[in-house]
């Protein structure tokens, strides 16, 4: 018999995506572990070798805040810059940002809430004061050459106020804009994003911010972080922000996952006609390293299964009978 | 500033989708470990007081094959018949057919590969010879008013043979279309899924055997097991087969996940507007107490960060600066 087939894409995906590893700066920074500055390098690097173009790699931030990352300009100073990756770093303040531009740094990461409780938590600051520390940081990475990039935290819910509104996320956004900030993305910082807000919150800013060049940040605390990237896909999104091997994890939820998983987000792409520029094969190997590396198993489900096609011997395995449909 | 927003529904889904519990058969049986038959009938009553109407619930093999089961009949005799749950149990051959009949279930699930090293490894059986025998299956099911659903194994890729053609599994669903058997589902037996696979399998279905009514049965070991459901949703599938808690595992990959999980299922259709008649919160409940039971952690998440709009206090947790975005 014939049956017309096509089974290498989705139609309505995009055929090209940028996916961003933010697995060195966001998923070490929750993991709360000590990594050495070698190590943090040694996994940039790989990541850069497996075909990742745009990393997370630290933030300068107060090193008593955030001890982990003390080490930001010795990690910076250690990435391969050979193959013209882009290197980005959170930066809270104009020392940060100062620090960051000595550093090297491609585009620092400015962030707020989209929720007044959780920026008031997070940075001790109203979202109104938030934004004038911007425009400080802006001044500093204007003549330096450096691109500012926004992050919109609590994009997708938060967990003290719980639902967040459209509007307040369209708001940043057009504060992100008026200040000259077009690539925005949009993190769903305890996991509260699902398919449809995400499409409401798409929808909402190409309407009304449409010089916004919108990344989206999803956390796979309640399981459907790729469920969410495919309606963002679906409403032309193009690009992504993911950690290797999962790494991070949840405040709110300690024993829940924190961001979607890189190597499962590329594995998904690929199989979905859609390109990344990223060996998969090598991403495998650098989410097993990062287990080695942070000591615990991690989250991520490629990297144990392997790619799909990776046959095995029908004398390898004992199923038994009736484990059909399993 | 007025947005208007919809955040409730994915255009395109169904409104409404029977999810199957498949844990207490698929789920217990890969986990390996003896379950007492009272901990099996606490757990299947547990999901039908949830709500969940559908459930996989034994299979009635040969005990010596698959121990886990030699108590098919005393589990069927515990479980609380008053809503109406429709039962369902795997049955391999006319042997298991009459003791499933005498049980008192409500369907018999009849299993083959859609690949042929897949069915002669699991039943030691041509896939002719085993379209054979379930005619005398369905002999013995139709006096006794019993249904007989059939399950297609390795419907989306097989772990010997890779890729499966399209034409292999419509040609079984039409085999068993012919022996009258139109509840049909698609096993993703090692988490070969992938969008474009599914959607492909899907339209081939519609197509080529429109009688069929089409049931999906993902796993997630590769991760994408949801976003599988959201591409089967998308083509109008309107059965789902999921595990409590992610219960099960997969034995080509003994550290990846099996069956994708129920409750984190039902989370996600609910969000995205599509009902199922469970009761979220009384499901969590029975997947955290699975994990007691089978002592250990399941991959469910749900179950571990809780539904979405469970808020915090802003003193509860320590968030640092720069932790936003993360």
């Amino acid at each position: 018999m014939m049956v017309s087939s096509d089974s290498t894409a989705i139609p309505g995906f995009p055929d090209k995506v940028e996916v961003v590893d933010v697995g060195p700066r966001d998923g070490l920074q929750s993991e709360g572990t000590w990594i050495d500055t070698e190590q943090k390098v040694a996994l940039i690097n790989g990541l850069i070798e497996a075909g990742v173009r745009h990393l997370e790699v630290t933030s300068f931030v107060s090193p008593r805040a955030v001890p982990q990352m003390k080490d930001a300009a010795e990690v910076m100073a250690g990435i391969d810059r050979s193959k013209g990756a882009v290197l980005t770093a959170l930066v809270p303040n104009a020392r940060g940002a100062q620090r960051a531009v000595e550093a090297g740094i491609d585009a620092m990461v400015v962030f707020m809430s989209a929720s007044e409780s959780h920026n008031l938590k997070n940075v001790n600051r109203t979202r109104e004061t938030s934004l004038e520390g911007f425009r400080e940081i802006c001044r500093i990475a204007e003549p330096a050459d450096v691109q500012v990039y926004g992050a919109i935290a609590t994009a997708f819910g938060c967990p003290f106020e719980g639902n967040v509104a459209v509007e307040d996320v369209v708001d940043v956004a057009r504060a992100y804009r008026d200040m000259g900030i077009t690539k925005i993305s949009l993190g769903d910082t305890t996991g509260m994003a699902t398919p449809p807000i995400v499409r409401e919150r798409c929808q909402a800013l190409k309407t009304h911010v449409p010089e916004a060049d919108i990344a989206l940040h999803f956390h796979n605390t309640r399981g459907v972080g790729l469920a969410c990237v495919y309606t963002g896909l679906l409403e032309g999104i193009t690009r992504f922000e993911a950690s290797i091997g999962g790494l991070g994890g949840c405040p709110f939820a300690p024993k829940a996952t924190g961001n979607i998983c890189t190597e499962d987000l590329v594995y998904m792409l690929h199989e979905s006609g859609v390109e990344t520029g990223i060996d998969l094969e090598r991403l495998i190997a650098v989410s097993r390293r990062t287990e080695q590396m942070i000591g615990r198993s991690l989250p991520g489900q490629v990297m144990k299964a392997g790619p799909r096609l990776e046959l095995h011997d029908t004398g390898s395995v004992a199923t038994a009978d009736a484990r059909a449909n399993g």
